[in-house]
């Protein structure tokens, strides 16, 4: 017999998609609060959840062998202080779909100037301007996974030239250029003709403000910056003076160093800033759930589970 | 030898990419100004233009054999009133890609609250109001010839359902039902579960007024209707009546039975109206140049021209 923790904002409909898929041999106790779950703690060997909430709980999960992040990011659970002896697994493949919805409503917001005829509507002015064209222009990926290769198929379908930057993987095909090694070596060569640079890296130490003066240097006065990924990929001070000189045309970000966006911050007040508030994807129990349901199984047969995290590596 | 009259705003860049193909046994004039183009208009066989231009002089135009549209549309060549007596070809498959960044600008802008979150950011306001998703939602196309098979296609690949409505063309697999026949009967069917509605029609006698009261009573009130095809399309009192009692979401509008739309429409001062001027597509000489540098080779060769239109159906 197994024991599941839940441990879930959205515990409940966690609760209720597992329960319905009838799995063998697995007794369910779901919480939405760290404190109530530790109660009981020591008694589970499973665990799926938010990380933010798992990593109160993990040091008396002391059965635990197996913990199903129900995010992609596991920055909370990596901490070295916490405990590595456990499988972690966290969410692949499901998110996609919706950053390549995110990071195209803002690509064709800006090519169709939509801020601006929303603007002219306003002063009642018939607005012919010319909008620009998404085909052509070139697509920078800092970072090709799942959600990178989604991007990067959204991308060729709308007619884009895109390119790659990885550690080592070449996995998509709709990547027409790959870039490995230091930024320090490759990056002008990577960014100088870019029209968008979209970050979609986890946030590891080796990805630590990764976008920094240099890198964003780099990139043409006109091209705009996309961050659906970690705030700590970006050096923020370097991010900013760059957008207030000029340097770089805009930046769309959702994701930051400290979350809420602290309401000093510069980011707030720059007028070619969009932010969209940590939005791009959520984790929906419907995506979700299914993954821990084929772990559950795989975990029953003996088979290697998918989208094991390395600790070591951060991913 | 061929004598071809340019009659466009941009007759200098059709003038350079047409002497760029070194077309042979073929003599080019051309201008902006239709009463210099009338002066000499007699000797022309073929032209090359934006209809608009081009009405003006047809019945200067006396030896003329084929006309080349620079537009898609062609309304004022198919005034009953005038000449009939020539091969028009309009421009066709080019406008796709264009459309597409239109059309799925505005639908996904909606689907992820840009204008939301763009006030919430005014305000100073973290919003984490979750998004909604282009995947699974359904899409209506009122005609779909090469530009609304590119619109089915770039629907499919964000995951929607595809409706299309023609008169009995079945030509695109990206549809996933297809209905025909007059919309009194079928348009309920058609309607009535749609997300988004959008129309790339063309202007005929046939199509007058087509988005109806009716038509529009059949959506359901979360949709949006999206019109990029042709003003005269649809009934806009009908239109701005839906808009303004709530039987319908929004409406995103390009085109219009009187372009630029008057100050005193009423379509400037709704809340849930987005205004674009006529903007959606636009006629490039890079595009346009190739059609008629092609059917220019077909001409010569004897072949059927590409993109015929017949003057009773009006496409």
């Amino acid at each position: 017999m197994h024991t599941l923790l839940i441990l879930s904002r959205r515990a409940r409909d966690y609760h209720a998609l597992i329960d319905s898929a009838h799995l063998p041999d697995l007794a369910i106790t779901s919480t939405t609060d760290a404190a109530d779950a530790a109660s009981s703690a020591s008694s589970f060997d499973l665990a799926l959840g938010e990380p933010a909430l798992l990593r109160q709980v993990m040091p008396v999960l002391t059965a635990v062998r197996w913990v199903q992040s129900t995010w992609a990011g596991v920055e909370p659970l990596l901490d070295p202080a916490c405990r590595r002896d456990y499988i972690l697994t966290n969410a692949r493949g499901v998110f996609g779909g919706q950053m390549s919805e995110y990071v195209f409503a803002y690509l064709l917001a800006r090519e169709r100037k939509v801020f601006e005829r929303q603007a002219s509507q306003a002063a009642g002015r018939w607005d012919p301007a010319p909008p620009t064209r998404l085909r052509g222009k070139q697509l920078g990926l800092l970072g090709v996974g799942t959600i990178g290769a989604a991007l990067a198929r959204t991308a060729k379908h709308f007619g884009m030239r895109v390119k790659g930057y990885t550690r080592a993987s070449e996995d998509s095909g709709d990547v027409d250029e790959y870039f490995h090694g230091p930024l320090a070596d490759v990056g002008a060569a990577f960014a100088s003709d870019l029209d968008y640079l979209v970050c979609v890296m986890p946030d590891t130490a080796s990805t630590r403000h990764l976008i920094d003066r240099v890198l964003l240097g780099a990139l043409p006065s006109r091209a705009v910056f996309v961050n659906p990924g970690r705030g700590g990929v970006v050096d923020e001070a370097a991010l900013a003076a760059a957008l207030q000189d000029g340097r770089l045309a805009g930046a769309v970000l959702d994701v930051f160093e400290n979350e809420p966006l602290p309401a000093d911050h510069v980011f707030w007040r720059l007028p070619n800033v969009l932010i969209t508030s940590h939005t791009a994807a959520l984790s929906a129990p419907s995506d979700i759930a299914p993954i821990f349901i084929d772990n559950y199984r795989r975990l029953l047969r003996g088979e290697p589970l998918l989208y094991r995290v390395d600790f070591e590596r951060g991913y």
